[in-house]
């Protein structure tokens, strides 16, 4: 926290205590909730009981700051993936308006399924489909220029059925766990099989984390020395697939600790958690579950996207934290503006 | 900088100045001189100069502070890589201790020439005998048993001519621009050929260099779910070899910013100064010349280890600072406890 932060929250705390009715301790923890959107209940109590721990030098399971890493996958996770992951709202309207260079694509899937529009085929074809729009669709172009194409796509597209930018299909509660844990000296990383260089453009604004906090799935990358400059050209083949067991991997290679805290909602997500609990120190690990079909989409072991089902069985065998929706969120996303 | 070492440092400039025999500038310029291991000259001048021009908010070349990214290359830049890479010291131990379980090695390069004790074929052998070593010795252990071996090392090991740990031949110059980057809101990265995971457990104590600021060459990992936790398994598999074209590639996946500065010794570092400097952005490239036999080592276009040539002529061209170790350095070790 910088000074002129610090003198704000001060003051806004003493301004706080002159209003209070009365000074005893529950009423300034109720008016510091850090996680206002989330209901009372266990599930709440585990996060806030966890970095009380965590935090408490007198604690036996306290954790020096610079060891504080919590990860969080990011689809379905801090930012919803229905009807389809969001990437692949891009790559198909990448793949439109690249069609007219590609005449061959009108026969061959996965690309037929987009130009007819065909969603269900789609989602069959998983995340393998997604990379080979991808690799056709995302390369070719410096990582410069592929910043600003996904950020104009990003700035300019509404989701399908909420009518939002997808920037806004963030779960606010998650945005609150963000901020929390960095209150209390943690550093929040992404670790997602989403493409790290689709995600690095708006991380920062959207959930305070810097593209140096964004692991990822990337493709390969070739330096070049042109008249003038120099940059890094995006080459059709695919480098590193940040999903299941490759999420312990990555973390390793880009962070090199071990995470405290792990955040996810899939299958892909539960090496992560099993890696972010498998050391003899403090380890948290929650599962986000889709289960409220009202104000959000309900799914889980039958579903080709998101697909939750060992890790599901996994957190009840570990006693791991697993979030309800529709219980344990007072609301999914951030009000409109 | 924190609260108490803010303080403390202001304590400490009142101190100075209510000592001055004189209030004019030029003392309190000479009193909060911030590399004071470095002779007045050219090459100090440019470094403050650039650093002066891109955090001035009213100089054309600002940059905003999360945009001030600065790598640095580490042997032959930060510490010294006379008369050998020091991972290779490490190595050559490593089969030392292994050799009662590997007869074979005895008469297979690079493997005999550690146990002949013949260096000039060991250093003929380059960056790929060292990677050839680096497969037998470095792997088939978890990733934390591999920090525990490496730190021992570190702690028990003295430079073969100086005597000194190894972790005391890191050049007191660059030891102050690293802080002097800091102060002035850069981050700081590692950009090596070295190991990864032989540099991370000990950089953030020497260079005040966290962990996930350490970009370097990898061996393959795997994760493994066993008994009571889960760990990552070191596979004799080369994952990443940062050197040369691979680190801009490795400075993109890690960081995702193009540096705004980059500092290097060698050929192998000549790819990221060309980056740092290759686009609109203000952008500054240095190199650390090796010329001063008396107190370090003198080698450039000849030399097989820290070989410096191209980037020699493109530091030229191209008006980049280059570093006399003899003319600029006005020490090149810190002093020894």
């Amino acid at each position: 926290m910088n000074i002129p932060k610090m003198i704000a929250a001060m003051l806004s705390l003493t301004f706080l205590l002159a209003c209070s009715p009365s000074g005893d301790g529950s009423h300034i923890s109720e008016v510091t909730d850090q996680l206002p959107s989330w209901n009372d209940g266990d599930t709440k109590k585990q996060i806030l009981d966890f970095v009380d721990r965590v935090t408490d030098p007198a604690n036996p399971d306290f954790v020096p700051e610079a060891q504080r890493i919590a990860t969080f996958d990011n689809d379905g996770t801090l930012w919803a993936e229905q009807p389809l992951y969001f990437q692949l709202f891009f790559a198909i309207d990448r793949v439109k308006e690249l069609a007219p260079e590609h005449p061959e694509w009108a026969e061959h899937q996965p690309f037929k399924a987009v130009l007819d529009g065909d969603l269900e085929a789609l989602a069959a074809g998983g995340k393998r489909g997604l990379l080979e729009l991808v690799m056709a669709t995302h390369t070719g172009m410096t990582t410069e220029e592929f910043e600003q194409i996904a950020t104009d796509w990003l700035d300019t597209t509404k989701h399908p059925t909420s009518g939002r930018p997808f920037t806004e299909m963030v779960y606010q509660p998650m945005l609150e766990v963000l901020d929390y844990l960095r209150a209390n000296g943690f550093k929040t990383y992404i670790v997602s099989a989403g493409g790290i260089e689709f995600m690095r453009p708006w991380t920062e604004e959207v959930y305070g984390i810097p593209p140096e906090q964004v692991v990822g799935s990337s493709i390969k990358t070739a330096f070049e020395v042109q008249e003038g400059g120099s940059v890094l050209m995006r080459l059709p083949e695919i480098g590193f697939i940040d999903d299941k067991e490759a999420k312990p991997v990555a973390i390793n290679s880009h962070i090199g600790r071990r995470p405290i805290a792990a955040f996810g909602n899939s299958d892909g997500d539960l090496q992560m958690l099993q890696y972010a609990t498998g050391s003899d120190q403090p380890g948290f690990a929650l599962l986000v579950h889709h289960d409220d079909a009202e104000r959000e989409w309900a799914y889980d072991r039958d579903s080709k996207i998101g697909h939750l089902d060992k890790a599901l069985d996994e957190a009840e065998a570990h006693g791991w934290t697993v979030v309800s929706m529709r219980d344990d969120w007072r609301m999914v996303f951030p009000p409109a503006d």
